[in-house]
């Protein structure tokens, strides 16, 4: 039963398990007590701490465990821009950093603070020099993630960080996707990292602040972890999460290899024709290994991932009908590329190429089922008589009714005529562009309606 | 090697071990995915949500699991203020909480709040009325533990929460040392819990807000656990302490009455003379079943607690000199009892008679070895010729030393004499008091001096 969502969470590592059950019995008690209990639990913290310290590339009084990368990400964020609150408010961060940085972002809006969200190319990657315009007098703090969690492109951090550096603005960097992989390069003021992201247990995060940054933590004091993160210790899931960072980092170079032959496999067969209509997404060199992102035409998301689960595959969507607000993933969004029918493959280590080429015999089958049901058309349409213009009216029709209608009539006006699509679906915004893109038709714009938007596409073949 | 400081933190119960293994491998996915690892994981929570609301007398609805007890306190008075924010920003606290109560209580005078704590009695109890006498038009909340952490107090829950509904002001209960034992009387509005007080794996609080209860969750958005408890869901170890909590409470009639025995047994003898100059604090009944503190005059709590773990076994202490800013237990201070050579018992389920005896037949050669050391006054002093008042330099000695000057003398001046002593101990303004009511003696009072205090003390008999 192949579990293709590492990037949601990876299954526990057997090592983390082994050092988990093993330090049940030696790490229950307070490690700040002066009894043997203490001392053995202190020890064991102590020791976790300068693993994990090791893999990240900093010193251990640097580095804090957390209970989760959520906190990590937040209060690296509260911290730090109330280390610099006589610098200013300002906030940068990329367009398509993870929700918890996201929120952190607003929570700073909320409070009377300001953001800059730096835009990303179609492939999902910051320009360094953008991070450079948006700095600010006030910038107390940019942020930016190691790789993106939706499509797996890599970002620029080495450079990136220089930018900062100049601009005076410690870098928050959540690595939270890559450090399983290698450390992050050098130059981060901050960094946040989530054990279960790389196969260590739930509930430890990690946070690092380099010497010489200003730090101050926010909320009620609390004694443990340097004042950092409140709470009482959580030192057998401590000591799982660093001897699997230490155990994921040697298999690494191996692994990674193999993972990105999987994923080639994935994105070879996609933009081979295995599956039509459809867009690979992200950065095809510089990404994760173990990850591919890819959008199909006319079909929605929730209905792919119920499909695949019912053949045994798990996977995620960034598609608007998959999330509980019906909003598409702000990734995909920043980026400009298709929504609908959009599929997140992220492979755990130890996946095998028997498994992925079942995948890609189930797919184009899952595909097709979904599109049929839809009445989507196919690739060689009928065209009846031409007429110059037209208008489709797709209101109240989810994701990816607008763009199927769209598609079924394009035929129908002549090459320069219009097409008119009434949609009030949050995702046409996206999809409608995204389509024409992939199509080499011509998006002239969005036009407001009496209700929802009028969408307009010139025919350009 | 017999540990007594479980209400530091209790070793792992058997069934929280097994459930924790259990739900390694069931339990790792993300509970908000519709594929089935991820089913598989919210079936586990939801059932963990169910047992926990069952033991805590709440609906599931009404329950989320923080990843500490630290954290469910925190959050639960940042919801609470901010969600009555317009009633104003004045909290009601005992003088005797838990340090995240208390942190929290300054955390939010820092932010321009203000609070009243409620004074306690010399049992460490605190007397409901003058809740009642504490709430204002503005106050926000009141915070009142089950039973105190320190001395094993039990609290006036019921009552309290009666005078605060009258005023209609939520009361959060501070359930950590007591939710193992039984649920809480009726009536809060809130309530927080740690599970590794009880047995349960670290990484695991309670936070329970009742229907109707205005509660506004504070710093950035996480739509996780209701939105009151950022961060990936931690379900092994959540797991874990559901089951383990019912398997406490299964067993709590039983161990409560065999662990009220043996500590019986301790005050008992201790109440007997078995190591003279000893004050037991804390309420004698209405307290929980294994906890018992006591204070030996002219000792300090390090040695004391050195010694005992020499002897293997672990145990806690409030005294200044064992705390990592000088300064003695703001609980034992608010009672107005001795605090130096103070030290806390508190039995893990399973402890045997045997353990009990032995520390029984250690402790008094540990007290008087360093009592010895010290040059402390036997209780049978030799008196040279009386002077009519004597002054005691003890400027620059920790505790106990300006205690034991003070005894060593006292019988150098007649009755109706008076020994004025000069400290600048932090522990003797509360020593110095406590000795003289363990010793029948009157406390004239404080005066300013050059350096440190005068305390001034009057032979009664």
């Amino acid at each position: 039963m192949p579990y293709f969502d590492s990037a949601s969470s990876a299954p526990l590592h057997p090592v983390a398990r082994q050092a988990l059950l093993a330090s049940l019995d030696e790490g229950w008690a307070d490690p700040s007590r002066l009894y043997r209990e203490g001392r053995r639990a202190a020890l064991l913290l102590d020791a976790a701490r300068e693993a994990a310290a090791e893999a990240v590339g900093c010193r251990p009084d640097e580095l804090v465990f957390t209970s989760s990368g959520t906190r990590a990400v937040h209060s690296a964020i509260e911290g730090a821009l109330s280390g610099r609150r006589r610098v200013g408010r300002h906030l940068v961060l990329s367009a398509v950093e993870h929700s918890s940085v996201l929120h952190a972002a607003a929570a700073l809006e909320a409070a009377g603070g300001s953001s800059t969200e730096v835009p990303v190319d179609r492939s999902g990657a910051v320009d360094p020099a953008a991070y450079g315009e948006a700095l600010r007098a006030d910038t107390a703090l940019a942020c930016l993630q190691s790789a993106n969690h939706e499509v797996g492109t890599e970002q620029p951090v080495a450079r990136t960080a220089e930018i900062c550096a100049a601009g005076g603005v410690p870098l928050l960097v959540d690595a939270a996707q890559s450090l399983g992989w290698g450390p992050v390069p050098d130059g981060w003021s901050l960094l946040a990292a989530s054990a279960h992201k790389w196969g260590g247990p739930a509930g430890v995060g990690l946070l690092a602040v380099r010497k010489g940054v200003r730090f101050a933590p926010q909320g009620p004091a609390d004694e443990r972890e340097s004042g950092r993160a409140p709470g009482f210790e959580n030192i057998p899931a401590v000591v799982a999460a660093a001897a699997s960072l230490r155990a994921v980092r040697a298999e690494a170079a191996a692994e990674s290899v193999r993972l990105r032959a999987l994923v080639d496999r994935i994105r070879g067969a996609l933009g081979g024709g295995l599956v039509p209509d459809v867009e690979v997404v992200g950065d095809p060199v510089r990404r994760l290994p173990h990850l591919v992102t890819f959008s199909c035409l006319y079909v929605d998301g929730e209905t792919l991932l119920h499909e695949l689960d019912r053949a045994e595959f798990s996977v995620s969507s960034g598609s608007s009908c998959t999330s509980s607000t019906l909003t598409p993933s702000h990734v995909l969004k920043a980026m400009g590329v298709l929504t609908e029918g959009n599929i997140r493959v992220s492979l755990p280590a130890g996946t095998t190429g028997a498994e992925v080429d079942r995948f890609l015999e189930v797919l184009p089958g899952v595909v097709a089922g979904a599109r049929e049901r839809l009445g989507a058309p196919s690739s060689a349409a009928s065209s009846p008589a031409p007429r110059a213009s037209l208008v489709v009216d797709a209101l109240g029709r989810r994701c990816p009714i607008p763009v199927i209608e769209l598609a079924k009539v394009i035929g129908e006006v002549p090459v320069g005529g219009t097409v008119t699509v009434l949609a009030d679906d949050e995702a046409a915004r996206l999809d409608i562009p995204a389509w024409c893109e992939m199509r080499e038709q011509e998006y002239v714009g969005e036009e407001p309606a009496d209700r929802g938007s009028a969408y307009v596409v010139r025919r350009l073949l």
